[in-house]
């Protein structure tokens, strides 16, 4: 099969698999669920079809290996997750396993030989719908679940997915951008540099409920005003920070509000950065606070430090796509990627591929064929790049 | 009874009543409820102690009548309502109804006669709760129902509750003053001046939702940003503005918001200075919208026009206070009460009392007995004086 067979059959196979739905109507697909047991069915059939030995792990993870016949081989991995968000697309996270699929294929009718086993991971739970703690599946194989994770899940043997340490030389994903810096700048792949550090904040103003029409606003202490200055103080903060949810009690059209809740997302490829943006918030919030007479609560709900990828293999896929013609672009991804969790045991990368006007966890999420097929492209050399490095 | 027995015995009656809900564990009651009905009847038997003539008419209003044996005499009112908000505190609306009560019984326990017939209304829907349209009670009375009422409403018949044209001379309304300023002056009532008139307005902006770790700020189309601004115009634009509630669409932490909606009260007793506010609002919501790429729907959901209170029953009012050695403080109101479906067929006035830290609309409401006395001996001079001036 040609590079665009193989291209239109990744757009066909996310389709098929896009179907498999634990909702009526719409895409979600969450972990360790019926509908994870199918989709790990039908992707383990394209596997075996491309030459692979499928397996699932404890953690439902599908695994499907290309062991090379040079004794003393070590593991190289690819793979993305399998699972979705709820009213999913179609391409998050798919579409960087099922073109590794593609890849393997290419190079085993082109009858390439590898110094290296490989194996693809289709992983069980990097959205953490199920349980709300991401990377559930990638966590079990590196062996980094923690005693919180095992609390909260009722699969207690997902640990045995853990696998040897130093057992992998290294781990490269393919994964849709989720943001429009490619699209914007008209190219098909980009290498990514970094997967951003995560500060996950809740923020509770406090003021005094009353009547819209009776208290003085001289006299008010009003929690949503509150929220509006930090709201507005966070979008010119220097990195990526976000408000995406207020609450406000009581709620009324005709009632002062009493107290209001804003979630605050900030992000950066730099921790330090990242930190210092965190710290001077607080400080303004403070500052808003006392201002104002209100009582403020800040609690920080996560941090996630950053993770940088690794030279080496980002040097390798820079060449790859130069060598198609195409100008490099280099861009951190501002998502969490099962790249992180792998971060942990084994040098990583990771190649954006464009989608349509940026738009993820969305039926709306597009990729283009010609973009499926640079990105098998560029992958499938990759890998064979790699083996000659060897 | 002397004063400080009514006073106590108003305060007992308002907790009486507080207790006949159509909700377990809190003070719900509404229109047409099988609570009003034990409401009513419970006042009605107290009506009758006072001597009064009691009857409902066609709206569910309760009515207590003491005719007069002067030939040819008119009718003045008195009242306020006896339905309530959800989780309502005891006093706003039946202390008024209670107070003229008690007014009554201590004239007539003094012998006095009255040169016109005085009647009492407990109305029985000012708060709107039941079909989202105040003052049903008062307006059916006034014969200001609208078709867009009756269609709302189940109960038809409420239109037999409207009164002969002309035949109030006026109406004067005892309430909790529902804010803070009687109590920062340190006074137990005060004459309303006017009812402030209000616009209701629900705003949206629509940008475009996105990832909050993939879209570069000044990519993004934020639509909560573009609300926060609003939030902080409507703050400092001069006379009485709220936004007591907010939505955001979708509404996760790691989404950014791609649609906003807020609502906005603007009250002013002047409709000039009102009209102004909520032009000079949309004026900057729409600049907000057009620098930040945002689209906006402004929609005006109601607009009330100011009710100004009679000088000749404010003046009495005021003689009344003044006559107790009490500072006379005239103060507008913010929220709407009865009094304002009455201004459209005769004067009408209105008497603050204070109540603890201006809270009403919440189980914490509270009076002080010896402002419960202040208030039943102002009105019952009031009605004495009104007399006198015949």
């Amino acid at each position: 099969m040609g590079l665009l067979d193989l291209s239109r059959q990744l757009i066909r196979r996310c389709d098929e698999l896009g179907a498999i739905s634990e909702e009526p109507g719409r895409l979600t697909r969450t972990f360790a669920s019926p509908a994870m047991a199918r989709a790990n069915q039908l992707v383990g059939s394209w596997m075996r079809s491309a030459g692979l030995q499928v397996s699932e792990d404890a953690a439902f993870n599908l695994l499907g290996r290309w062991n090379s016949n040079q004794s003393g081989a070590k593991t190289f991995l690819l793979g993305s997750h399998l699972d979705t968000v709820r009213d999913a697309g179609k391409y998050d996270g798919p579409l960087g396993v099922l073109a590794a699929v593609a890849a393997v294929q290419l190079l085993r009718e082109r009858k390439v030989a590898l110094p290296f086993h490989l194996e693809i991971a289709g992983f069980s739970d990097e959205e953490g719908v199920r349980y709300q703690t991401a990377y559930l599946g990638s966590r079990a194989l590196a062996g980094k679940l923690t005693a919180a994770d095992l609390a909260r899940v009722q699969e207690k043997q997902i640990v045995g997915a853990r696998r040897r340490p130093g057992e992998f030389t290294g781990y490269a994903e393919v994964h849709i951008e989720q943001g429009p810096v490619l699209e914007k700048h008209g190219l098909p792949v980009g290498v990514v540099t970094a997967i951003a550090g995560q500060s996950r904040l809740a923020v509770e103003f406090h003021g005094v409920a009353g009547h819209a029409g009776t208290v003085p606003m001289k006299l008010r202490r009003d929690a949503l005003a509150g929220a509006a200055e930090l709201i507005l103080a966070a979008e010119g903060c220097g990195v990526l920070a976000t408000v995406g949810k207020v609450e406000v009690d009581p709620g009324a059209s005709n009632v002062i509000p009493g107290k209001s809740s804003v979630t605050l997302d900030v992000r950066d490829q730099a921790d330090s950065r990242r930190l210092a943006a965190v710290r001077s918030l607080k400080i303004k919030a403070q500052a808003i606070a006392r201002r104002r007479g209100l009582k403020i609560v800040w609690r920080v709900v996560q941090q996630t430090t950053a993770v940088r990828c690794d030279h080496a293999l980002m040097r390798i896929f820079s060449h790859c796509i130069a060598k198609r013609g195409l100008r490099v672009m280099r861009l951190p991804s501002g998502a969490g990627h099962d790249a992180a969790a792998l971060s942990t045991i084994c040098p990583v990368a990771m190649l954006f591929v464009r989608c349509k006007g940026g738009i993820s966890h969305h039926p709306a999420e597009a990729v283009k064929t010609a973009d499926a097929q640079t990105a098998i492209a560029v992958l499938a050399d990759f890998i064979r790049t790699l083996g000659k490095a060897e």
